[in-house]
């Protein structure tokens, strides 16, 4: 252990601690009840600590960052209501396996049976958004605690981890330092379902093998489990939403089930097995009338290969083993025509994106109702990795960016950005000024909470005036580049898909944050 | 009963049910579980619909609202992220005692037992927040359900009451009309308790008489109040934060327990007797090294004769009765000395408020660190309603100055904004444009947590550079002029006294919203 000094509070033992056991990285939107990790922080120097203006940028960052480092932050949220307003974002994180460490800050123990104004059941708030919720009880325990969080959310999978922090155990001295913890690692292979997937692959094309999680990560994982399919004539598909992939020219491209609930159906219509890894049955996003919850047809034989517990690399070298499957070779892509002037459209936007994409982008993909036409940028574009809006609470995309420019700011990130979900988090625009984060943020300007007037028909309902006024955000129309410059961010707006080209590549040459708001 | 159509889905008996019994506003931001209220409202053109942004909108919106009408709207959240995004402005409600009614659109009941993307706990992400919960079961009892809700929202304490809403029942045929349900009266005054406060009179100066809610709201209940005062020489407080208090010229001034906790257990120091109306035992905001928790000093006899559930003016009155007080006539007071030119400071800024404020304005107070300085323009200026920050949770002005607009488009509105937590809700703004809501907000510009900066010191830290990078927001410095353009409200910043007088009295002359950007 490293040197630290002999007495210490709380907070202290726990800042130190955390970062012994690696963490580095805090993000922050602190009050009261957390002023002596602030102290200790700063104290102690060891942590680059990351203000948003609201918490529900901080877990977003998180999130981002945690995806990009393969490692969690800490978080230091405040109370009932500030953790309330992460939550959003943790659940996001929580659906995707991202680890996370939470330090929420409650009353001192003392204050807590008094009905105080930011009184609230704390624990009862974090539990729907949490796989982990301690309380600290003590100055002497609270850096055990804080490794033990850390262990629940880097074990596999990934989880969310709450410890909440009562002021005065921050506070009072008696903190002791405490190692860090080793993770749960995955779940040993079952030889049961490894025959079963053998099998399965026996049927060739009408088998789906639907792989997601730490597989979308491996490129000798997706390399290895394209050779099956190759060889068995299995068809390869991906959850609709992942927390991170590695697309692009000389990777593997993978289709992923549709978010409508027609096509999603379709998409898996013809398989009779279907073969999981690192995934669980799909579901529909919704619920419909006269539509089934679940996915696959009914009869399809499932075998879960590895669950998300399960190490999905390593369940594919085993089955391409004993089909005797070889890695494929990725396939040659062509970046599609450079399009020319003329509006933005779902036509050209994929092919748009495709090119002004700089290598080694990290895209942030929370583009809603046009992300079914962008997705397939992904493919064809230079390398990348992909990153989505994976629990469908909206309100990811600029936190996410500018905690994935954090873990890594040698790539430049790109956002892929839906207007109406922009407005849920835009402050963190200027967490990315602040750090000068090289963040682009493309602003898909169709006005509207577009992807529900889909859904409005999806119910049977045709949309009347008064509907749509609750569907629109065109009265008044939001402008986003003076809402990008009031945080001091730099931005312009673009009409034309040549200009939209240029100002991404642009932006992603230059250091610091920029907004593009394309109108669609 | 109005006339009704025979048969109809969930969803329509609701709005249809609400709406007789005397609810016509909907603040909404719908998802697709509540895609057939969004139907619904569309087709009975019963409620006006009030979109915000992102839903700690909303509810703020509906908290101004209630406050300012006296009854409830209605409002339409999503899942448990979307109700975790409203949360903290319903803790404000709550602690405010202010009556609220959520629908919370959930899965349908058949698809919740599966993990989909936006699953999770929603009846516990609510509980923390709701004084009362429940969750629809079928479209049949949805509207009794719904009238179940605005009952106890709308008794004597008001109450937040969430109703979950699984979209199946919403959009099944079935629904039946549901009266409206008494609500609950407030607790009979408790004889004893009047005996016991008769005694506590007794004591003159030695006694302090600690009122609120609706106390506060009720010029008759505050003569008399002032009359049992001057009778008996014991002094009037009101609680540090309230949801309305009428004040201002040929009203009665009523100071409140300050905020900082050395004033605030200095000014309850001298009395040895509390009697406590419409209000609980005050405590401080939060716990301190080496404070204490409780407020009134150690053996103060406190008799509570009208609880949060009682009936204070009630209560007023039968005291006054006993100790033989009349009404008091209103103190006359002077307009201060309206501020010649000079920066905007600490000493001149309530001055220039005072006289500022137009007749009969509506002031929201989310001030923070300069709500000290503020408080006293209320006192002073023309006849206005004092609405204030209630549950600590930052993040309340922006949408409960839309909401009061739109409960009295009669008044103007006036927000006097802390920059800090503007940033929290600030999406706000465009509902007061899309709305045309006189409503005008003055950022109080000190770029920075500057409340925060006194916890830290009260926690006995001493500062950093790291420590005030998390609680200074100058780097860079938010432009509130251009974050306001970017949402439809037309801005001016100013720096000089004169200036924002004259600012405030264009502004509130004219009708829309505008946004002033106050230099500190």
């Amino acid at each position: 252990m490293k040197d630290h000094p002999k007495t210490m509070n709380g907070a202290e033992s726990v800042v130190r601690s955390l970062h012994d056991a690696g963490v580095d990285v805090c993000f922050a939107n602190p009050g009261t009840s957390e002023m002596q990790f602030v102290d200790a922080l700063d104290r102690t120097k060891l942590m680059r600590c990351v203000l948003g203006l609201f918490e529900g940028v901080v877990t977003g960052a998180a999130d981002g960052y945690a995806r990009m480092a393969g490692k969690p932050a800490v978080t230091l949220l405040h109370l009932a209501p500030g953790f309330a307003n992460a939550a959003a974002n943790l659940h996001n994180a929580r659906k995707a396996r991202v680890p996370m460490v939470n330090l929420v800050g409650d009353h001192a123990l003392r204050h807590q049976k008094y009905d105080a104004p930011l009184t609230a059941d704390v624990a009862g708030a974090c539990a729907p958004f949490s796989d982990w919720v301690r309380s600290g009880k003590d100055a002497d325990s609270f850096a055990s605690d804080a490794m033990e969080a850390l262990r629940v959310a880097s074990g596999k999978p990934g989880r969310v981890a709450t410890l909440i922090a009562p002021a005065d155990i921050g506070w009072n001295e008696g903190g002791q330092m405490a190692p860090a913890l080793s993770p749960d690692g995955p779940v040993p292979l079952d030889e049961a379902a490894l025959d079963q997937a053998v099998a399965a692959l026996s049927q060739g094309s009408s088998t789906v093998i639907i792989a997601g999680n730490g597989v979308l990560e491996d490129m000798t994982a997706m390399a290895l489990l394209r050779g099956i399919a190759d060889r068995s004539g299995a068809r390869i598909l991906a959850p609709t939403s992942n927390r991170r992939v590695e697309r692009g020219q000389g990777r593997f491209p993978i289709a992923k089930i549709p978010y409508p609930i027609n096509e999603a159906i379709e998409s898996l219509a013809p398989f009779s097995h279907a073969i999981l890894i690192e995934t669980v049955p799909p579901v529909a996003f919704f619920a419909y009338p006269e539509k089934p919850s679940v996915l696959l047809p009914e009869g399809c034989e499932t075998v879960t290969l590895a669950g998300v517990d399960g190490d999905g690399p390593q369940a594919i070298a085993a089955l391409a083993d004993r089909v005797g499957a070889k890695a494929a070779t990725a396939p040659a892509v062509e970046m599609p025509a450079r399009p020319t002037a003329g509006a933005i459209t779902l036509k050209n936007i994929a092919a748009a994106i495709a090119n002004a994409l700089p290598e080694d982008a990290i895209v942030v993909d929370e583009a809603v109702s046009w992300g079914g036409a962008l997705h397939a940028a992904g493919d064809v574009a230079r390398p990348n990795s992909w990153l989505s809006l994976t629990g469908g609470s909206i309100g990811i995309g600029i936190p996410m960016s500018a905690g994935a420019a954090i873990a890594r700011p040698d790539r430049p990130v790109i956002t892929l950005q839906a207007d109406g979900s922009a407005m849920y988090t835009l402050q963190g625009l200027w967490t990315q000024a602040r750090e000068g984060s090289n963040v682009t943020t493309i602003i898909l300007a169709n006005r509207a909470y577009q992807i529900l007037k889909g859904e409005l028909h999806n119910v049977g309902a045709q949309p009347g005036e008064d509907a749509l006024s609750m569907l629109n955000l065109d009265r008044p129309e939001l402008d986003f580049v003076s809402l990008a410059k009031g945080m001091g961010v730099p931005g312009r707006s673009v009409e034309d898909v040549r200009d939209l080209m240029q100002a991404i590549e642009d932006a992603a040459a230059e250091p610091g944050p920029f907004l593009i708001e394309a109108l669609l």
